[in-house]
């Protein structure tokens, strides 16, 4: 190949990146690290400058001639702001990355947009924390990034979409707006609806009564403590799924309340053991460990349960020249061998396997 | 002190401990790492010889003379074989460790039992996989473990209780049966049954749809994987008090749905942030990283983000004599600086923070 021919899974710079919060200012580190030219631009001059401090990128420019755009504000503005920015770039191919996109594409086809330079994404990452501060380059590592072209998108420039994903880390998923939509409001609004419900019943119980808290309630309440400002604004706009899972749970919450209202009731105890039955079927559909989610491969490892054995691990783990990327152990105090779940990149998990074999660890499993 | 005084917080064995299940057999092998002499009895021969092979205790033999008698079998039975062992045992002091305790009490009631021997009580432990197999003898380190005595159990035979908690490294809590059933209906029975409403909607799903999932879903539906036929009888026993939160958390949720459903209403973007504001209020009530079900110190360090730094901190622990039990890595790749997340035994803490603050490290946090 010559030296013209583009690498083919790199995005073409200068990338403009609109609005330096968690997933603007992730992208814009992201890129950055890769060696692209990113542009961040945000409405407040604070979270611009923190942004830039973070290594987000750079300051826009009056010659600036980007050649993709990446909107990552508010759900409610993404429509407007795009609107704005295919306008103010009429070269430039336009992307956001809110969490519902059936809205922003029927607003933009209402304000006579042009729907050729607009793609909608959304990368399926977070954290509990917001903003340029909580931001990381490693945020869309291993997670799908969806992609929802409409009819009017040429396949080039939904590939611009997928090299930006996969250049982040991220797994391209090609889905409509709508499919979006309906998966969403089942894998991420309805369980932060449910989470909620379920955190209310606490606000005003006895102290005694939160002290018997366990994994469980902490599990499911943890995204109950999400910002309620954004929330308004995703259930809002994707209201119709939303409700239609939230309609079914309603169906199925009533069989239970009655069920174990009239338990001598034919068929009681048949109705909530199906309703739990159920629940064990749904959890696992569920990709786990394997599924797309992981960023890591796992290692375990088997270590005798002293500090000093696990110290000589990961000096050995070092001396290979493989980064570990976490680090778990687990033991039972008292026990004489303890585990050590090792995150590495995938690309390296091989030959770290047989490193460790050769210098006599005895791995428990390894997993991609 | 005369030598015949003895440990104040130590049990009196033997311990006849019936059910080797989960929780039977972390008693029975917490116990045995005390040196109190502990019998273990199941209905099944091969569960229970895994449980002696595991260390759980001895068989048991014709001149056994318990002092105290733990019944750990499922809920539907407790009522039942503690009345046995009350009539096969006429000086033995008898608790259970059921999810429910007004349903046994008044079970044994029913029946006539000698209620003065009875001291209902209930460890708020437990794992994601059951049977001996998984049994721990740090299962109960900080954990509450809910003292439930009736009005006819005089003070001395409480204290035995607490006993045997405290020797368990658990943290007893006194509640009446009432107060427990209606707390655990709100921390433990709820979320359970949410939990698999929610999960059950996946059942259906279109693999695309949770091709999507993320830790928020897991989260929220792990525990639905929980055993169907341990939650019905679980849920059954203690209906009276888990309809009350469905019901609650019934209202809400049509105020939800009939908020999303009209978005335009008079109030409606109001009831919904309210009710998200809610969630946010819920949760900010339990207890958390501060809280009694935290088993261990953490002390986080600053760490240069190479594998010689950490293998270097972990050598000094060693050296310290600190036995780590757990610790988690978190860094962001490229970036210069790691942070490692260290759990000690708490009285280890202050003396590890010294020792490695002497030695030039950077201590981020220390939490009790």
């Amino acid at each position: 190949m010559s030296e013209s021919t583009p690498d083919p899974v790199r995005t073409i710079g200068p990338v403009r990146v609109v609005g330096a919060g968690l997933l603007g200012a992730s992208v814009g580190l992201g890129l950055s690290a890769k060696g692209i030219d990113v542009i961040v631009h945000d409405a407040s001059p604070t979270a611009l400058s923190l942004a830039i401090d973070y290594g987000a990128g750079r300051k826009a420019r009056d010659t600036d001639d980007p050649a993709l755009i990446v909107v990552a504000v508010p759900p409610d503005l993404t429509a407007e702001v795009v609107a704005q920015e295919l306008k103010a770039f009429p070269d430039a191919l336009v992307t956001d990355v809110a969490s519902v996109k059936v809205a922003p594409l029927s607003e933009l086809s209402l304000v006579g947009a042009d729907l050729s330079r607009y793609i909608g994404s959304h990368p399926m990452a977070g954290r509990e924390r917001g903003g340029a501060i909580s931001a990381r380059a490693d945020l869309f590592i291993g997670r799908p990034w969806v992609i929802a072209a409409h009819a009017g998108i040429p396949p080039t420039q939904t590939a611009v979409i997928e090299r930006l994903a996969l250049d982040l880390g991220a797994v391209p998923v090609r889905m409509s707006a709508e499919e979006h939509d309906r998966a969403v409001a089942l894998v991420s609004h309805a369980p932060q609806a449910v989470s909620t419900l379920l955190a209310r019943r606490l606000a005003d119980a006895p102290e005694s009564s939160l002290s018997l808290a366990g994994q469980g309630l902490r599990d499911t309440t943890r995204i109950a403590a999400s910002d309620p400002a954004l929330w308004v604004q995703i259930m809002g706009a994707n209201s119709t799924y939303i409700i239609e899972v939230l309609r079914d749970i309603r169906t199925d919450l009533d069989v239970l309340i009655h069920s174990l209202s009239d338990q001598e009731a034919n068929g009681a105890r048949r109705s909530l053991a199906q309703i739990l039955a159920g629940g064990n079927n749904g959890v696992a559909r569920i990709p786990g460990k394997h599924g797309i989610d992981r960023r890591f491969a796992q290692i375990v490892v088997k270590v005798d349960d002293s500090p000093g054995e696990l110290a000589r691990l990961l000096t050995e783990i070092g001396e290979a020249g493989v980064n570990m990327e976490d680090l778990r152990i687990e033991h039972s105090p008292g026990a004489d061998i303890g585990l050590a779940e090792i995150a590495v990149l995938p690309e390296a998990e091989e030959r770290l396997v047989g490193v460790l074999e050769e210098r006599g660890w005895k791995i428990a499993g390894a997993y991609l």
